[in-house]
């Protein structure tokens, strides 16, 4: 099944809007099994709409149009609709009575311009809006045997999500038979693009051309989105399964987490069931690191604080740093990362520490020390460790990044506290048999 | 001047990522005074790229695309380029050399797949990209009197971001001749966006249509987009700017800079020009005040650094936060973020200290401190105050909006300072006249 998704409005083409809808929509159908054509936004504009539509109707099983069907002068898509398809607005009474009803129960009467709203392209149905006044209208088109549906929906996000969610994607896995396709996205840090491609483009993982894999870098790491299709949805999740089980044994170390996973969630959560405490140095990231750590709700169970050390005094003060070391290796080395998390986890009485040094840029590097170098320190009672990056030339990208990189290191560590324990277990049970 | 954007990806089609580039790119065209004919989103898929562009070229002075430039196998629009043209893919060696040099600044050799990305359509001119290694490209094709440009870029926001700033705008400025409008955003922080509607609607601010103000809330503040329309450029810059004149008489307080200025920026200069140095104290905000102070490049002439007091052990023992006021008035009171602000200053022997304090929610309220409730503090040797606003239940709102305001009470407060100064100077010259 191919969905074409049509969004409608000025405010998306000058940017004053963000077209959250369009990506709703398409990961809504997406997680039906259909596949997503084309999303194209466009004006309010009648001619716009029809050329689109034009194109859409061809080659597309379903068609999703939202917005421009409220009440104002702009509002032009069921006029658009009644054209495209050759017939007459019809005015519908029962829809504006449940208009005025929606008024009555607050001792009002709808503004004239409401009439507009029940003014609906003859034989369209009508799918109910639980939220608001402007209905949602769904057309099937028959062309032999060939069937296309043709669905416009309010563009406000809240009433267009009550609808879809409502009456468009049940009605639609009722009546059309899907194509079966399973997608997954796997989330890395730690490998660049091209380092993750040559570990995984060697061997065969792509022996066909019913598994696909994407690589999408960013400053979280890459993601890597796997899409399996078949002729049953069981055999698409079998394949989807047999792929990401080849991947998994080539990069497990680097894969955090799968889909909306968030690696600041996945570490605090494994902070939390471990019963350990965190507080982190940073200088480069400038408090970005403790930012993100705070954005999941909660984490004030095992996040207890941080210093920003952007002066060397600061680093020396609160944080122990030795001057000698600082005048000696500079602030971006290993000894002062590990004297950084060694520093805050003592100053803030945790479990564990994490410092990040690096030059953030654009400007600040040497030869031997060019701009987007970042050392990144970890520190407990037992154990200290640093890693070293260069990133780019862009600051926030850097920034960013490291952060991404810290809490990936944070992460492996604990998962090797947590494999060292299993295996400590299984050795101990080990002379019973 | 009308331009159409094609964004290429499958990730933009299943939900994966909102298309953020397309609203971006949407608004600088704008700006500018283009229209945005269509927005585009298709798979990574030669053939539809190929479709959507032959449709906007027959229409479009200008076709952006964006993404599918990168070195791996699913990025296909190079190859699309150069099919739909009639050309052949060419190595083009300075390109390599860039990604050569970019690599052995950091002590590496390229991984074999970056060769593609030197592979471009013959006959197109080829945009540096300042921070990556995917160039951008610039075709202009002739018909008789029609000229379109063909611009390609790569799908990452930065490397995007930075080729149309750099490149793309000056250029298509330089070449095209712009319908006659004028536009410009005011940026507001300190009023809600009902507020500020009250002041600026009561007066008759709008009294033709051949203006425009639009009101976009968000957790930096309310941007004002003001547009003019005329006949002659001359005739809408002078239409802009009387009511730009209009909406300041107004409400010039609160605004406190425009277009793509940023608020964090705008404050550093302050302190750097004053010769003022900055420390914060953060509890609720986690980070993010100093994140985005050191966001700017050179922020660290006037930031010092800060400590982020997740927990009250450390309000106590790194920023001298009274136990008994935290006891008696909680951590988010006018008292504690008073001592925050002083304690930060001293620590970090700033000349200003800032404060947050608050709940971000979305737990943690109660009837008298319900989630959204935060307060801000300033400390100075001479001066010290405090502000509290309740926002909304939404804990990445509330942290952002808090430092926005954190960084406007700032601004406000040096902007004072130097008013007294300047007073002072005239009643000193006052009398010699």
């Amino acid at each position: 099944m191919r969905v074409d998704i049509l969004t409608v409005g000025d405010e998306l083409l000058i940017g004053q809007v963000v077209n959250t809808n369009a990506t709703w929509l398409g990961e809504q159908f997406s997680a039906m099994g259909a596949r997503i054509g084309r999303i194209v936004s466009m004006a309010d504009n009648h001619n716009s709409i029809q050329a689109e539509l034009q194109r859409s109707v061809e080659v597309a099983d379903v068609v999703v149009l939202s917005g421009g069907i409220g009440p104002t002068h702009d509002d032009v898509t069921r006029q658009a609709l009644a054209d495209f398809f050759g017939v007459e607005l019809c005015f519908d009474a029962s829809i504006y009575q449940r208009i005025e009803e929606r008024y009555a129960a607050r001792g009002q009467t709808p503004p004239e311009s409401n009439r507009a709203l029940a003014e609906i392209p003859e034989d369209f149905e009508v799918l109910n809006n639980p939220i608001g006044t402007a209905p949602g209208l769904w057309h099937t088109v028959t062309d032999g045997e060939e069937t296309t549906v043709v669905i416009a929906l309010p563009g406000v996000p809240g009433e267009l999500k009550a609808i879809v969610q409502d009456y468009v994607v049940p009605r639609l896995k009722d009546e059309v038979s899907l194509s079966s396709s399973a997608q997954r996205t796997l989330l890395t840090a730690g490998l660049g693009e091209s380092e993750l491609q040559e570990r995984l483009q060697s061997s065969k993982l792509l022996e066909n051309d019913e598994v696909e894999l994407a690589y999408l870098p960013s400053s979280k790491g890459v993601r890597l989105r796997l899409t399996a299709h078949a002729s049953s949805a069981q055999e698409a999740r079998e394949k989807l399964q047999a792929l990401e089980e080849k991947i998994r044994e080539r990069v497990s170390d680097y894969i955090y987490g799968m889909d909306n996973d968030m690696l600041e969630a996945i570490v605090g959560e494994m902070l939390f069931e471990r019963g350990l405490t965190l507080a982190v140095a940073e200088s480069c990231t400038g408090g970005l690191l403790a930012d993100r750590i705070t954005n999941v709700p909660g984490s004030s169970r095992y996040m207890k604080g941080g210093v920003v050390a952007y002066s060397n005094t600061l680093k020396e003060e609160l944080l122990s740093v030795s001057v000698d070391d600082l005048r000696m290796q500079g602030a971006v080395s290993e000894v002062v990362v590990l004297q950084m998390a060694e520093g805050i986890r003592e100053l803030a009485h945790t479990d564990v520490g994490m410092a990040i040094t690096g030059i953030a840029g654009p400007k600040g590097g040497t030869p031997e020390k060019p701009v987007g170098s970042v050392w990144i320190g970890l520190a407990t009672a037992e154990d200290a460790r640093a890693e070293t990056f260069v990133f780019t030339t862009d600051r926030l990208f850097n920034k960013d990044r490291s952060c991404t990189e810290a809490l990936n290191m944070l992460r492996r560590f604990l998962q090797e506290e947590s494999d060292v324990q299993d295996t400590a277990e299984v050795s101990i049970e080990a002379p019973k048999q």
